[in-house]
């Protein structure tokens, strides 16, 4: 792989938006569900495009006070109308600055839930697809949301965390976990060069897997986040991968 | 004149939308800030384009509570933003729906706010003009508003109310004024066919003014509005005035 | 039995209110997070106040947009924090009417999650007995949210549905089944007049089962409700069971 | 005088409530309508009574966008619903944690409209009398508001503020003017001092006014606050005047 996407969520008004945005080459705004306001949403897409990153919507349940983290159950019919009207949202701030979306990541609950549940993931990318059938669906590498983007026809952005384990079936470890997040920087940035250089990951019962990714979340609401990111990117350039920008 | 547009504001959820729609020719659908949410934006956008009538964004002032009827005092560049976000979330759902996004009403008090505040018209008219320049501007005949669109370079409709009455200054008489709201249905319909047909209006002090008008705003939210629409419909027929649909 | 509460959910903007308090003895007032508002809240304390009727919270996981209806994951921590703030805000309104609260009865979702999930049903009656130790908790008969109640020392009332059906265990007939609505008015009254007179009611498969109940709810929202109340306590005053104001 | 109050806002999610509340004698919590939310209202309330500061509820316009700063127009009618359930919202937790809610504190943009209009602070008033008529009105001092809780039978609280320049007819100069706020931490501690001490403040025109406060409202979302509140608590110990905790 010569190329990597780098992803990270912003807009949420608890992150270092613009310390975060020169090392990534794609950002996922939040549309007001579970953070995020319009003035922010505006704010945010003027600071993508000045930046040159590749702009998403980044829809959630509607759940400010629980940050989007509950999972709240809802029907097809409902999640696939309010993601069309958060993407639509933030399509109103991309046109206003000239800019261009590129592609949509679910938020949190709604994005855990749809990587399980079927019918969710088909609304979802239903939802996409009908707005606008350009747009690239980011989901959980090997999930029913990516497999639901295919089906539909959308483009489909396979996505990994740097920063979480997985286990020997290619899933994320459950948060409830006690090993589910690497704490070491060393570490995180071992793991994303083994999945963007030799396509592999080491699950945590040390097994070898084949893992296929796009794109790679960084997260910028920490306090070391600039720090990761900067050296993460220039690990990747000494091995002669770019920023899928 | 030929041919007259009459707008109904919909997806309010307290009126009848689907039996006042027949007698229309434009909508204002809401944006989720005073009524409306996701589930019946898509509703009304598919009931607007089985109709055939003309689709617009009616945005409003964040005021669930008070129906977007209070008068909140926030910065052009807050007013801006805020357009911006409802008219793409409606883009979203007439994306979704195949169908196409004609003009921008804003609702309730900021509608009446921006009538008078030149900045807060010129923010609002802008926020249009950059989510897409062939958007058309809904506003109060002769205001403020009207005045920001032009000069951005929108189409502008010049919108009259069938059932409130004019000072001699071609203002609305404030609703605190106790003759404010035409009561009388015959009233109303004759005051529609003398804009329409002579381009004239009679003040409340019985003095005759021009007036032009591109658009009858008709109400659908009380018992009678349904039977007031259908004669109306009725009786420009019968003077060779058409909906502009 | 002599005498039995009826119990109706009042305040939600969406039902008779006025016409359907003079048949309950007890009304559960919306507190803002399902439906209503501050405005309605107080106009729903003083109609209560004025006939007479006990006054209970009606809380609800914080979802206007799904009426109260969807199932959220919370915490227990969150679930007495939100039942906490609600009912004390009913309580402010109480307070500035003179008048008394009686009870406190969960709103859908949270009420049914709460029947059956016992930590989150520890946290209800938690929440509500820190408040005050002397209202008494409405839950579903025989459920997890009587038994949390009853532990940490509040007194409690037994629930059952008019027009809802019953299997022979006791528990409700889910709703996503095909009987689980009772339709016809007189199989409604004929349940309840079991319910109070007999203590027994007749399960879906024909079984007859010892059923003990200290309220009634009866549904406020339909077209057929006022009729229903009426005749209910008709037939219950023939029976001389009077209304347990 | 011997003793003054010291009041800060708290739980509104942006200042350093822990490091600032052992040096003030009264808090205002936010009640969910600007800020905060029902977790955040239950751990500040145990966090005062911890420290033994006076509760107050902490009322707003509902405008979470814009923090409770922007003019709403409402009737006397809302303002009095809006106050009477955030009052009862606060009331719960103080309950709940076997506090007592001691004054009322309206924010930001229902402060200062409360502090000129006439009805809308009477609504006020009435709402906190209405709710407990034990409650102290903390209102800008010598305002409508404080006018309007002495007639209705409140107890008040005149307060000033620390970092705010006087014009030389006792109103706050309007942060739309340049030197509306003092940036100097030693200005600031000789304005309460001279307030506090000698009952007497200089305007911005170097007049001397006489006043009399009954509390001090200092900040605590800024980077200096800590430091202030420790270094104004520290002089006023050395003049003799104890924190009216």
């Amino acid at each position: 792989m010569n190329s990597i996407d780098l992803n990270c969520d912003l807009g949420e008004g608890i992150g270092k938006d613009a310390e975060i945005i020169p090392y990534v080459s794609s950002v996922n705004i939040a549309c007001g569900f579970h953070a995020g306001d319009s003035l922010m949403m505006h704010k945010t897409v003027k600071l993508a495009k000045e930046h040159g990153v590749k702009i998403g919507a980044h829809p959630s349940f509607q759940d400010i006070e629980g940050f989007g983290r509950r999972n709240i159950q809802i029907l097809p019919s409902e999640a696939y109308a309010i993601t069309v009207y958060q993407i639509g949202a933030l399509l109103g701030f991309v046109k206003a600055n000239d800019a261009t979306l590129h592609h949509v990541k679910p938020h949190g609950a709604l994005y855990n839930m749809a990587s399980r549940d079927k019918d969710l993931a088909d609304a979802i990318a239903k939802a996409i697809f009908d707005v606008d059938p350009d747009l690239v669906l980011y989901g959980l590498a090997g999930s029913e949301l990516i497999r639901a983007g295919e089906k539909v026809g959308l483009s489909v952005y396979h996505e990994v965390f740097a920063d979480r384990t997985y286990q020997n079936d290619g899933s994320l470890t459950p948060r409830t976990e006690q090993d589910a997040v690497i704490h070491d920087v060393d570490d995180a940035i071992e793991q994303v060069l083994a999945i963007v250089d030799r396509e592999e990951i080491t699950a945590i019962d040390g097994s070898l897997l084949p893992i296929k990714a796009n794109t790679v979340c960084i997260h910028g609401d920490t306090e070391e986040a600039v720090a990761f990111a900067q050296q993460l990117t220039r690990e990747l350039k000494l091995l002669g991968i770019m920023l899928d920008k």
